[in-house]
């Protein structure tokens, strides 16, 4: 049988239950990389996964600026505990292992954490509060610090890799590499952009089991990089959902690795927000893209809300729907459902001004289904990759774009036989 | 092909798709049944559906007292908007007919409604106010009333039927017969409470796509037949989701049919009371028995949470959570995703005094998994019909008990395939 063939070749620990997941038609055909300048990364085997990397390690040549968001969890792992507690905007390394979330684990959990951190202050001769730390895998398992130990005590023999091996390192049920590099320029020298990011399932506004780590090659203040995320995020990661699931262990961390030196006005900040923009948008359409068992990828576009709130209830409901992911994985174009998902948010409308269409298709139009639309155009429009559907409220002038994807059986199998 | 020679028994009208859904696990093996005193049940196959029955008709003996509960939608159905217009808690007649949802079909759905209400209120004598009237099926397509006065105008050509005949004239993609009696004793009379219900997707509080109708034979004023919903409808009908997703069309219906006389007071109110809960539970439980696909039962039990909406929300939460829903489907005792789920709530709670139980199983205590638990009991247990997930948030003294169930193949089948 070809699953069982299939078997030795993937990432299994002996207690795993079988999980193939084949790559996302979405991957990429092909990746940027580069070896950063400012900081090294080391990627390591370190056991909590069967074969693949599974630890990073970040060290930056000197102590930089940082602004980090969190999941808005109420059960939030050890390693965002322990980050909100001990970081104050500086750091001089990152330490991200997967496989493990160390996620509701108590005390111990926060414990193992000041053990591995203080062993990587030593050898920096720094303190450990200036160590990020983050975690994804499996929740509810205690973490042996000693496996993260053993390899920062190998640090000085090893070599520093590029940004496509971080990415890879960080994979819990990710099947393609998730980087971005962008650049802008200023005082004619080209600045870089550039981050990787994990996340499959679990995936959720307010970032859900996703992990995201970019770097401006540029000197900042915290409190300007606390700026940038909060400009930056409503319309990136917090725009997109695979299941509704948000996780306890999602980390978005901005670094200034200070290699350019820059005087920052209005031009110069909106230069770095615009091209910060881009790489978020990337990283949060490659999480979506990388959705557990996505087919298609459905881009709801709410336009002409009463408030902005309004326009992204209604984003959210229609792209969370289990009804409405389960029709467009079968090709349809059921834009009842979509009325269905616009009721159940109770946000106030008049069903005769709104509009429904699935990319330049009327299906609905004041109140009633459109009879004249051309059918075989839309069963056409419903075989794309990218859906999208765009419900205009004609109560105001505020909008929201959300991207979510199908729901079909490979979510179901990878679900239901993967243990997350 | 298996599929292709099974499409000609099924109930399919040339534009539908294949639709194939194989009888719920949970389906009862036999049913109580009666010929109700005080009206007569109507059903009709008319055409909204390819062969079975799709059009109900109860008239009552004389004029009574209803009161009724509909969706919280902000898109509701025709019939909903027209039944809050236009009755005052009086009814003489009821019409339901699935197929068709009359939803989204602007002024000319609630003209279509006035066109065979007019019809029926004309042959019993009546203002078309003292009718009810319900639609179920396909959202966004007009609804053809001749269809519905052909019908009325042969009732006297026709038999009445029984109860269980009712409940299977509402069917969309129900797979069994949902019914409840039961009685209670007053003046050394039995009286009964029964009822007939359907739904099987797009259900989630405030009712989903779900239709019921309840009788109690007895007089009962209208104010006190509200207070009678109120009082049951939280831990019944508004406790079960198959899929989070609320319909445009949810109904719930009491009938006060006047054939026996009691003197109410508190005692016979909490007579009265007692037995509609029961059969309002056995209705909301039957829908949940028969969820879209469903092979397992979820019951969340949400105990010692400070507040009711605490307890509500997390168990809804649990319920909901499709990565939840999957791993019950694998059979996996996935608890790090009930700590996923009742973190996404955003409730504040205390993970060190949290804990967690599947059956009398304990998974989780204190802030920590329960590493002493017997993996092969776990196992046993997993393979059960129905999985009760016991959190206890040890904060106060509410709780919430919420029904839902697993997330398989099967749904996404019947969801990718057929058009609701």
């Amino acid at each position: 049988m070809k699953f069982k063939n299939a078997r030795k070749d993937l990432d299994l620990k002996s207690n795993d239950r079988l999980y193939i997941k084949s790559k996302s038609p979405f991957a990429p055909k092909q990746y940027k990389d580069l070896y950063p300048k400012g900081f090294k990364i080391f990627t390591f085997h370190s056991g909590f996964k069967k074969k693949k990397d599974d630890l990073l390690i970040i060290i930056f040549d000197q102590t930089i600026n940082v602004a980090s968001k969190y999941s808005l969890t109420s059960m939030p792992s050890a390693p965002i505990i322990w980050d909100k507690k001990n970081n104050r905007g500086k750091c001089r390394a990152l330490i991200v292992n997967s496989g493990n979330a160390n996620a509701y684990t108590g005390i111990r959990g926060l414990k193992n954490i000041d053990i591995y951190t203080e062993e990587l202050a030593s050898y920096l001769c720094c303190s450990k509060k200036e160590i990020l730390v983050s975690s994804t895998g499996v929740i509810g398992e205690q973490i042996n610090p000693e496996i993260i130990s053993k390899k920062i005590k190998i640090l000085p023999l090893s070599n520093n890799k590029m940004l496509i091996d971080a990415a890879r390192s960080i994979w819990t049920t990710d099947t393609f590499v998730k980087t971005s590099i962008h650049s802008f320029k200023t005082h004619k020298k080209n600045i870089k952009i550039y981050g990787f990011a994990k996340g499959s399932g679990m995936i959720s506004p307010n970032m859900g089991t996703m992990l995201a780590y970019i770097f401006i090659d540029c000197e900042i203040s915290t409190k300007i990089l606390k700026k940038l995320l909060s400009d930056n995020i409503e319309e990136t990661f917090n725009s997109i959902s695979v299941d509704s699931d948000t996780s306890t262990s999602d980390t978005l961390v901005l670094f200034s690795n200070p290699i350019n030196k820059i005087s920052l006005n209005n031009t110069e900040y909106n230069k770095i927000s615009k091209t910060l923009n881009k790489v978020m948008k990337e990283l949060s359409f490659k999480i979506i893209s990388d959705g557990e068992g996505v087919k298609k990828i459905i881009k709801v576009n709410v336009i002409k809300a009463k408030s902005k709130s309004q326009a992204k209830n209604i984003a959210f409901s229609i792209s969370n729907s289990p009804l409405i992911k389960t029709a467009i994985a079968g090709e349809d174009a059921n834009w009842g459902r979509v009325i269905m998902a616009i009721g159940k948010t109770k946000e106030k409308i008049l069903q005769d001004k709104l509009t429904i269409k699935f990319g330049d298709i009327l299906l609905a139009k004041k109140g009633e289904g459109n009879t004249k639309v051309n059918l075989s155009k839309v069963d056409n429009y419903m075989k794309k990759n990218l859906i999208e559907i765009e419900v205009n409220i004609n109560l105001g002038n505020h909008s929201s774009v959300v991207y979510g994807n199908d729901l079909n059986n490979e979510y179901i199998r990878i679900n239901a036989d993967y243990r997350s």
